[in-house]
């Protein structure tokens, strides 16, 4: 049987980079402690400034804006396009990886995952949306207010601005039904 | 290195149901001849009456009418709500099924896959549609006219009504671009 859990953004974990230049709040994770040991890890950055990105060699990352006017990232030596709000964009953890703040400070939203242990899944939707999926793990994170999310059999939750709803350990098929602007993520092993 | 192949609707194979109620067009599968062997099997069928269904023990089902007024389902004696045009419903193969039509002739969309050898995951989509999969069988069935998918690295392709799009043998996460009303459906090995 699948467990539901509601993560509501004002209990998730502070930590601040080492170089200063910005600070993790923590979502979720499989397992392990600190940048350690992690098979998957969802996670708000706040970047106050341009710099570089740690290296996380061995994963694979999604990383969206959510506030601020945006960022350029430099990916071993490329540029990436202008990435505004809610403009997804992946990248390997093993590359060389620098930010270049369009403006002020950003907030931004961030799957890394070992592709090696999980297939992974990521789609930002708005308005109504029905799917059927057979993930292990489902994750919404809520981008607005009074986001809905029905997964499977599991009640319906109504989350506020980054909350998530976590559902882990499903079997089968599940129908899920989501309404307003937020990002679905879907886990299973490989 | 993936295979991309793109299914046109003209060619797909037509073969009459033995009760006479319908006719199926088989769009793809991964294996196997006729009723048996597959793992997976996309299908449109044309219900011309009300009437049974065949039995697919041991297999996941997902329908989408996608032409005509509608139909309900009768699922082991319970019924399904209305099922109108682009309105998903899932049942076991296992379930003893008939479908009562709403008014005339329907044509349906399929995915009929065995959830012991698959995860399956199924999703219709209209406008612009951006998202992440690291799937090893991506497929997008167009409901439209002019749908256009690009699948990772992949050529982009135009497709015209049910016509479909099938990549193969995905390895790692790949960036996919959808555009117009269509059907996305992702397979991977258990």
């Amino acid at each position: 049987m699948s467990q539901m859990q509601v993560l509501r953004a004002v209990n998730y974990p502070r930590m601040p980079w080492k170089n200063g230049g910005g600070s993790t709040e923590e979502i979720a994770r499989d397992a392990g402690e600190g940048l350690e040991g992690f098979g998957w890890r969802l996670s708000i950055a706040d970047i106050a400034e341009s710099g570089g990105f740690s290296s996380f060699a061995g994963y694979q990352r999604i990383i969206t804006v959510l506030q601020g006017d945006g960022m350029v990232l430099q990916v071993d030596g490329e540029a990436s396009r202008a990435l505004l709000p809610f403009d997804a964009f992946m990248f390997s953890g093993e590359s060389q990886v620098s930010c270049r703040l369009l403006g002020g400070p950003i907030r931004d939203f961030n799957l890394i995952y070992a592709p090696q242990r999980y297939r992974a899944r990521l789609q930002w939707l708005e308005g109504e949306s029905r799917l059927f999926s057979s993930a292990q793990t489902l994750m919404v994170f809520a981008a607005g207010e009074q986001v809905r999310a029905a997964l499977g059999g599991h009640a319906v939750q109504t989350l506020s601005r980054h909350d998530c709803v976590q559902v882990e350990g499903n079997a089968g098929l599940q129908a899920l039904e989501l309404s307003g602007h937020c990002c679905l993520i879907e886990l299973s092993h490989c």
